[in-house]
């Protein structure tokens, strides 16, 4: 869209906030004929706002991936108080999609590039049957599942190593690019049959979240030997990896600018 | 229907273990033209056991009201062997009701009449724009909520009260008829932005979670003077205690068959 010199000199970037339920949704990413979380922010942009504008993410979440703050920008001539944008758009949001803040920020902040964390969880149940209370928001693991084991591996996961073995094949990204950090790693009970997985890095490739989670799951049930970690991060090979674990379970926490990282320091 | 006595004979009483998300159903109890679990179940019961029978549920729950473990019982002739019949059921069940167990009883167990306490969950979150994620199992509290508040008149609810004034209007419910139990009541911060009430006992009047829950929540809000939650409960007036808190936010957590409850002893 064309844009004369005019408004270019008034257009303000809005940094957005925001939380949804992936489940109806195709993902973050507009697709042609589909619904998807990146679609319906713009389309209440341009009915609240009326202006045509594209929604940069932090990343894409997939098909029934949920998010509790994932963060994004878009650039605007509209006069509306930045702090109120939120309330205007989610008049025009579905119940799924709700903007949590907005605010103006400098042209040179960017949703994607200038993210230094993100932080996801990923929740399963332990049953032999499905419970609907935890359909929507949890994976459905049919096995007995011993935490203590899955607990055991977690270190082999933190600071920089290349992750290929992690990342789906469908993916375009260079066995050479697969190196990411992981800062932390954390998995605990939060109930009766539910547990929690919780990572934090500097970046997670195709799938990656959900490939852990479907590792950690497998050695609590005793499907992978906790030995074998360590190995089949070294084989950068996805065949030696757990299940992509499902996208349901899966949900976008945080993400974090202005994170200074600690580095490990030598013991 | 009539059985003929040979039939009758061989009737045996099964009792279920029954959850679901009750988001779209106008609630426990058969009603014409609506959607309603006891409805479900009995269907899938004449699909896989070719029986029309009457399922008995611990009580009713409202229009939007979740449950964990809500237990019934039914008769039936069928030979399958009672511990399958759960798996059988919910091949005939849609995604959002499930039998968690079933298991032979003794014709003196009636799930209505036999249950001798009850225990309720009531989650809420606390924030000034609706939150997506939470909008199927939790209530909306859009104002500044101080737990310390709430926990301080805990204890007034707990023992052998006249709960008139926790008890819809729309009840049949003479005030003499409702004196109740209530064995324990708590209510704490599960996380960021969210809250659990849990409350059991030997039964509750219609609403009369939803209004407790309500009424903590206006003390928490410091609508209510925590001061006046003893008078509140002495009045029997269903005008003194706070809003019915939606139902969204209620889920009926167990239903216990065996306790023997401990009566309190005097100081």
């Amino acid at each position: 869209m064309k844009k004369s010199l005019k408004n270019l000199r008034s257009l303000r970037r809005i940094k957005i906030v925001v939380q949804y339920v992936g489940t109806n949704y195709a993902g973050w990413q507009i697709q042609p004929n589909q619904k998807t979380i990146q679609g319906e922010i713009e389309n209440a942009i341009f009915l609240a706002l009326h202006e045509k504008c594209e929604v940069v993410g932090s990343g894409r979440t997939d098909a029934g991936v949920h998010a509790l703050a994932q963060v994004a920008h878009f650039d605007t001539t509209s006069k509306i108080k930045a702090e109120k944008i939120c309330y205007v758009l989610n008049e025009y949001l579905p119940r799924d999609i709700s903007i949590l803040e907005s605010e103006e920020v400098s042209d040179k902040f960017n949703a994607r590039f200038s993210a230094k964390k993100k932080t996801y969880q990923y929740n399963f149940y332990v049953s032999k049957i499905p419970l609907p209370c935890f359909a929507e928001n949890y994976a459905h693991v049919p096995f007995d599942f011993d935490i203590l084991k899955a607990q055991s591996v977690l270190d082999e996961f933190i600071g920089e190593h290349n992750f290929a073995a992690f990342c789906s094949s469908g993916s375009k990204v260079d066995l050479k690019d697969a190196v990411r950090t992981i800062y932390s790693l954390k998995i605990w009970q939060t109930d009766k049959q539910t547990y929690r997985m919780e990572v934090s890095g500097n970046g997670f490739l195709y799938n990656m979240v959900r490939i852990i989670a479907g590792t950690l799951i497998e050695v609590g049930c005793g499907k992978i030997n906790p030995k074998k970690i360590k190995s089949i991060i070294k084989s950068k090979n996805r065949k030696h990896a757990g299940k992509t674990a499902p996208a349901c379970g899966l949900t976008l926490k945080e993400v974090d600018y202005t994170a200074r990282i600690r580095k490990k320091k030598a013991a």
